[in-house]
């Protein structure tokens, strides 16, 4: 059943039909993602994170209106919900605000919402990306609500990591953010014309100066002393940008460190490098999966009840009862 | 080499190189580890987590004398310190205010820094916390600190979860704490002879009452209505603990909350369930480790290596890529 032969990515309602296939894992949809994947590489990923209440959706309107109008590149803008353990539900609101964008045929947004396991939504982004990029997008921004492990995957999925902040915020949770402090490529202090925008941007100063400067003693660590000179040079300083979304205010100085960024992931090599990092461990991800079930489909699954049954009663350890499955399927 | 023979669990020092090899994944651990699994399933493992600053330590450590006072039963605990991608490094400090427990021999610290991997963090504490409990200990509390994955992590592994806060804490990262509160099984308000506990405790019981409500009716989704009828009877509701650990005021009524909920856990058959769901996991995994490191042994990390630059440079998807290593390893 090629199914897939029929659908047209250039076309808005076939692509997002084929991208709600992508996300519930239909096997009908390989072929066709297959060969969006050896088109793809061209498309720039942007992550941006923060905490709720810093306006993160509304800079991410303003961003993809600016990208639009000055270099007249297409955005698709991938929303992650991560439907929180207490609530149950994705926080969908946020994207009334993206009606600006609705009516121009070069952006496309999709709401996801997290589902089960966290390596789920992550594998689910990825293809959602590639779909994009595959489909001739210029810029996927990925943006993700909420903190936590959900902003250190946006971080390993997209090549530039937007961390948004906002006066007020994060002077009392300085140890909770620090983790999300270094996954950031461009710092924004969104909102920046209200009171206290000087104490946040001094805060997040001294915390990149500290990040900096451990990063280099640890990465220093796995490397001799003459390469260690040489990426001190070419280190790349996250700079702070101050924007107040709802006026559009300094889109053009986020846009321009944007750039920037991209500039340097080419010319120091990053770029191919964390490129091949990322998916070597999805094809590690892939291969593992595959072994698994094609060893279920082998041996069935009444002799894993079995097993786990022995394990509860502690007949066996689990070690034990994995070293009985492996016998059970020669 | 039966290095494991000589190893007497009941000796501290044998116990404490014993916990190192274990923690280390070194090969030789497994026998002892298989024997003291079958040895385990008798105590309590009790998870204590919540931001930095509530006096999380000083709270395990009163509980832990209150334990030893009462009950004269035995308790190892195992300080977890996720150490930050940011700082790199653990945070022992708190470590000294368990000075009062330092010369009973009814107690056991253990102090574990976590290194890379979030997984392995949770496996290496699922084996110390199997350790301590096929050694005999009748207690084991596992101490998180920050914030994030790791808390739910802790949930995953304790049978009883405490969470632990104090006044002025939370009042504005709400959002943040939403996760968190759901895998409470006991809130702690912790300095609670400070201003604002009022506050603190009505911010929680209306976090309650949403998540209890929510809980209802998403499990409701998963069950016919009689059994949810009936699950709604006996659904365990989180008490609200009040405490001041410097004091040791509130103890017996933590203490009295614990003993209630490892009642309620048994009753319910709620134990066994999430005992096996546990173990049924565990294993999965250690079918899927040990079916990749078998493929990596017979086939080699030559062909690995040749498939992920044809994906790289987009000549195969990685699924394509996946395609020709199962083959290869026929």
């Amino acid at each position: 059943m090629p199914i897939q032969e029929e659908i047209n990515t250039s076309d808005r309602l076939s692509l997002a039909r084929f991208l709600t296939q992508v996300e519930n894992g239909d096997p009908n949809a390989r072929s066709l993602l297959d060969t969006l994947y050896l088109q793809s590489g061209r498309a720039h990923r942007i992550g941006v994170t923060g905490a709720p209440g810093t306006g993160k959706s509304s800079l991410v309107n303003r961003l993809t209106l600016h990208i639009r109008q000055t270099l007249n590149k297409t955005v698709a803008i991938i929303a992650v919900d991560p439907s929180s353990p207490f609530t149950g539900g994705a926080i969908l609101g946020d994207r009334l605000r993206m009606r600006d964008l609705a009516g121009d045929s070069g952006v496309f947004i999709r709401s996801m919402a997290s589902r089960g396991a966290l390596g789920g939504l992550a594998l689910a982004t990825t293809q959602l990306a590639r779909v994009f990029d595959g489909a001739g997008f210029d810029y996927v921004i990925i943006e993700t609500v909420g903190a936590g492990q959900s902003e250190v995957e946006v971080a390993s999925l997209a090549h530039s990591t937007i961390v948004v902040e906002a006066p007020g915020f994060g002077d009392d949770i300085q140890a909770i953010k620090a983790g999300i402090m270094e996954i950031a490529d461009i710092l924004v202090i969104n909102k920046a014309d209200l009171p206290g925008v000087e104490n946040t941007e001094r805060a997040l100063r001294a915390n990149l100066e500290l990040g900096y400067n451990r990063t280099i003693t640890r990465k220093a660590g796995h490397m001799d002393m003459s390469t260690k000179a040489k990426n001190e040079d070419s280190q790349w300083h996250p700079p702070i940008v101050k924007t107040v979304a709802t006026t559009g205010e300094g889109m053009s100085d986020l846009l321009g460190a944007l750039l920037k960024h991209r500039e340097y992931l080419e010319n120091s090599g990053q770029l191919r490098k964390l490129e091949s990092k990322r998916l070597e461990s999805e094809i590690m991800n892939l291969l593992q999966d595959r072994l698994t079930s094609d060893w279920i489909k082998k041996t069935g699954t009444r002799k894993m009840e079995s097993a786990i049954q022995e394990v509860v009663n502690r007949r066996w350890s689990p070690n034990q009862a994995v070293d009985w499955l492996i016998e059970q399927s020669f």
